[in-house]
């Protein structure tokens, strides 16, 4: 089934909001074996919307979108799919029973003052599990399309899409799933460009075999993605990870799979039962806040030490004042008593630690914007290394953060 | 001048990455006169890439797309761009000079098997101040529009668009800024219904007299923006302001402007010369994280622990053994005593503790997933709440903290 997705929001174009249902979406679709085939994101302007709600619903056979079906005067969603479809506003007994069960499971008495009962004729009242503001769905049975309007807060769209929408929209549309899987294979420490021009000049055309090879720079490194048909390749993934074996990539794999560093990391140490703990300097805490992330990451992490000014990793991580004074705190020497000091003080079986120079200022000739040093504790072993690293603070961060989180996943493997 | 923004690449359809380019461009455009009015994700599919940019094109003055100008064989945005205006790829002189100079400044050599300098006649080739691929602008003067592609990662898609593209397409269109103002209000602890509907049932339509009227809820409140014309309405900043300081709105407003709450306890802090720290269980790290996004956030944040496991709140931050047997971890009396210990033990004037259930699991009738206790110790003062919120793991981490850096800001103000 072909999806399109559109985004009604003012908030999103003016740079205010990050949306982050396309993500959440992209991933659902593909894995129920739907294909999310564009996005549009509009302003909430009725000509804009009306238009586009036409173009899509013209090109796919499921539309999906978001915004505009809260209480405000903002919110035209209702009204101007109403009008764009044809269909009169009327009083709904439909919607005012979801309407009324969506505020009882809040708690709540439903005030008729926000109209949710007010309803476009043949549409479909869809219930929010996460949220009070019912969504809608028309479906078109001559023309065989389905549109179907969600909030845009992301809780109430992921729970609405997810329970309620594709269902329903499936079993209307009598929807086939095609069998599209994807092989990842996830690398570091080689650009793109050496990758496919020097190191293997081939393998480009070798993986097309199966299907769509998508190239992915990543923050550590790049993600090569093949997505084939399972029906015509039923044996791909050992066939393309027997390409792979035979590359000369091979010892910049650090991973065959999707999963993210920290879940890899939370799976492995679970496994071998190993408690992990951070003493973060210009990660500022993020390191930790990426694996807490995860549900499950209390049964591997302990806790951290964000140290950012000199005297916590004094106090806190026991690194020696003659350190600081002779190497400076971004240096290998600081980095690996910080490991250690984090390894015994938070009590723990792999400590990783973070010092260098998110920037935009403080950089040096000597040691620019950009350079981190990583040290490292586990068990009776310890030591430290130097990258250096472009981008932004932000990016630089996450840079920072990720090769730690690489350097893990060498110890654990 | 409107502008669309097309993002080719698979990998934002497949939710595999997230887009962040759609907010930089949004804000941006605003703060330099211009409207962002369309945003258009695509595959790299050469039919639909076509039809999108001649769409587009007719649609806006100025069209951007990021994505697909990387030098692998996924990289069509070129050769489609070129075919869809009827122009055809010769090997650029001017291209050539662009990308010896992008590769220069990486220290790096210009390998002619990319074929950067095989380009679309009459395209301008476009610096890459943060990469290796050049970007593209074309400029039709008969129909007055521009199209320019540049790289999809974010720092070359910036610097690309800030200090190249946007200057050289107000050139050549000779665009006309409006100058469209924005008027921030930010609030906390009441819904969207309330304040339009019980509160201040008439504010809607007064502040629409200034222009267009946006209400957007946030993780602990709700923003309401009104974008106006400040020809029309020079004084509306005031006029607003006004407006509100007369509403049973007033004690729940937080901030007039656009700026994060890290934003503002960075400035308020900074100035008043007070230190902060943190001791973060069920968030994380994530306070400390936002915070240290901010350049010049060591001036007033000193570090922070990271106590997810009992024994840390205990050995780091001096919580009684006694306290979390009677209370256990998620309590205002234990929420205090970290807060209090992370004063003493991180030597700051200013200390804020997290200790909750972010779940999926971990909850209970009595302290449900979503419950969160946040203590404070300021100077000689300390305190603790309890507040319980609603969301999944991600959202409540988030909402636990920016409740948290609520409290930073009341005891600064």
């Amino acid at each position: 089934m072909n999806v399109q997705f559109i985004i009604i929001g003012d908030e999103i174009l003016s740079g205010r909001t990050q949306d982050i249902n396309t993500k959440f979406l992209g991933g659902f679709l593909l894995k129920q074996g739907h294909k999310l085939t564009k996005v549009i994101t509009i302003g909430d302007d009725p000509k804009t919307m009306r238009e586009t709600f036409l173009q899509a619903t013209s090109e796919a056979q499921l539309v999906l979108t978001s915004g505009g079906v809260g209480p405000t005067l903002d919110d035209l969603t209702k009204k101007i799919s109403a009008e764009t479809f044809g269909k009169k506003l009327v009083e709904s007994k439909a919607a005012e029973i979801v309407v009324i069960d969506n505020y009882l499971r809040f708690g709540r008495e439903w005030n008729q003052k926000n109209f949710y009962h007010v309803f476009p004729e043949d549409y479909v009242p869809v219930p929010n599990p996460c949220g009070l503001a019912p969504g809608l769905l028309y479906f078109d049975q001559k023309k065989n399309f389905a549109i179907a309007h969600a909030p845009g807060v992301p809780r109430e769209f992921y729970e609405m899409v997810q329970t309620q929408i594709l269902p329903l929209a499936e079993k209307l549309l009598g929807a086939n799933t095609t069998p599209t899987k994807q092989f990842c294979v996830r690398t570091h420490g080689v650009p793109e460009e050496t990758i496919f021009f020097k190191l293997c000049p081939d393998l480009w055309q070798e993986l097309e075999k199966f299907g769509k090879v998508s190239s992915l720079p990543h923050v550590v490194g790049v993600d090569i993605i093949i997505t084939y048909d399972a029906k015509i390749f039923p044996t791909a993934d050992a066939d393309l990870r027997n390409i792979f074996l035979q590359t000369p990539l091979l010892p910049n794999i650090w991973h065959w799979g999707n999963e993210s560093l920290p879940e890899i990391i939370l799976q492995k140490a679970t496994k071998k039962n190993i408690t992990i703990g951070f003493a973060e300097s210009c990660t500022g805490g993020l390191t930790s806040s990426r694996l807490t992330d995860l549900p499950g990451s209390s049964q591997i992490f302990k806790g951290s030490v964000v140290a950012y000014a000199n005297e916590l990793k004094i106090n806190l991580l026991g690194v020696k004042e003659n350190t600081l004074n002779k190497f400076g705190a971004v240096s290998t020497e600081c980095a690996l008593e910080m490991a250690v000091g984090a390894q015994k003080n938070l009590g723990v079986d792999l400590a990783i630690s973070f010092t260098g120079i998110a920037g935009p200022t403080g950089g040096t000739t000597e040691k620019p914007v950009g350079a981190v040093c990583i040290g490292w504790a586990f068990n009776k072993n310890s030591g430290a290394e130097k990258f250096e690293f472009k981008g932004d603070r932000l990016k630089l961060k996450e840079r920072f953060s990720e090769r730690g989180l690489l350097k893990i996943l060498e110890l654990l493997n």
